[in-house]
């Protein structure tokens, strides 16, 4: 059992939780509690650490210890280590650590994977800064069935730990991609001639009365500027989601919500030539 | 000039930002940034902060000179005092102030008020914790046109400085009351035939499939408990947002922005029969 702060191994994850360049640089991420265990694929998780107090309730003894054994698909038993938990409240970034944390490999999608569907439904976020609106999207996405988000390089790392919190899991689940070339991006979805809706405040035509049948991409700004002049551009067109009173803007993860949420139920529902 | 934190006004403002009980018992609430002061009603402002350097700036000084030397529709100039940069810090809530901070006089709307258009749209908020989720939902529920917001006694202090940060302003333009007798407010909704749709995670109907247009009421749960059974009994009927994967719930102020938009959505649209 490690029992020390200044463990190498704890003092790296303390690091990981920090600092998105050393988790880029590892190619790993760190989740947290229960849930997050639970619901990880075997094969992408490299290290378990479990503290004392959580490893002493018999379920959850059971529940370690079944997952980390199981060899699935031919992959290897995931190494677990136990430690105190004075040292589990250091490696953990909440302020009441459940008692579990994994270091978790990377995945990384292709664009390709996500306009597999005929119909796919994306979002393009621009600089999106807020970490919980990040997760608070992926997490919406998810429940709207959307097949990826692309994210420019000036967005918040999707690894932060506020960011994965609030995917409630959603992060191992929705394909996501930083875009290196945006453009080279835009040209494969217009080469799929899925139509690219730019989130706009004015000038521009309402979100209900667009038909989004045939997939689409919803590009989202940056929450303090709304999306870049050159982005909005880039689109086919902009969609506005009508405000009344005095309101500037929606919030950002509010309004890609009710962006996705149209699109999922004009496709959910029959239209009316079928 | 107040140049020293221990002076007893400061002293109240910083106890004001902290304790819900202070507010109330005074009956007041804090604003703070040029916007939250630019958008309030001359008549509900008590008294308004500015720092040096905020009046340093010309335009920002004739901003405060201007709304504050306002004798409109009656009401008494607004008393203004300028405290040092070091002040200001310390009465705010925010790490870096704006440096104009307001001490307003709170509003009671009245659930008649609310009831005053013809279909009416109403969200009532059961046991809400988050600040910024109550912000959220003020914000977007201005936007989408709603006529109010009730709260159970358990719902966050909508006063809290995280909420009226959160709400951009809304704060001022959305009635809302904390319900006193959840069975009466029920009672009077009942008696204007007004539905009440508790959103629900299962068994009910998908919310697109539902007539919003005469008007209508959505409950909103906790964020980690949703709705209590107690009051899911007193609703009308229940109503779901579907999910696709394994997202277990929606974010609380997501979900009531897709129920409010998609309320909006319908009353904006002719209706066939028109």
């Amino acid at each position: 059992m490690i029992t020390s702060t200044s463990n190498q191994k704890i003092k790296q994850i303390v690091q990981l939780q920090k600092k998105s360049a050393l988790r880029r640089e590892l190619d790993v991420y760190i989740t947290e509690g229960r849930k997050m265990f639970s619901e990880a694929a075997p094969e992408q998780i490299a290290q378990v650490y479990v503290s004392e107090s959580f490893l002493a309730r018999q379920e959850q003894r059971a529940l370690v210890q079944e997952k980390c054994r199981a060899v699935q698909k031919g992959c290897p038993q995931i190494p677990w280590e136990v430690v105190s938990d004075h040292v589990m409240e250091a490696m953990s970034d909440t302020m009441t650590p459940q008692g579990i944390l994994c270091v978790m490999r990377r995945q990384h999608a292709r664009l390709e994977d996500m306009l597999s569907s005929e119909t796919p439904r994306l979002l393009l976020l621009e600089d999106l800064r807020d970490p919980g609106n990040l997760g608070t999207i992926l997490r919406t996405g998810e429940g709207a069935g959307i097949s990826g988000v692309l994210l420019t390089r000036g967005c918040v790392d999707i690894y932060n730990p506020k960011t994965i919190r609030s995917t409630m899991g959603s992060l191992y689940r929705v394909p996501f991609l930083y875009m290196e070339d945006v453009d080279q991006v835009l040209a494969v979805l217009r080469s799929r001639r899925l139509p690219v809706y730019a989130a706009a405040l004015a000038e521009s035509v309402s979100y209900t009365e667009l038909s989004y049948r045939g997939g689409c991409v919803f590009m989202i700004g940056n929450e303090a500027n709304g999306l870049s002049r050159e982005l909005t551009a880039k689109a086919d067109r902009t969609v506005r989601i009508p405000m009344e009173g005095k309101v500037e803007s929606l919030n950002a993860a509010v309004a890609a919500s009710i962006l996705m949420y149209e699109a999922y139920r004009q496709q959910c529902q029959k239209s009316p030539e079928n």
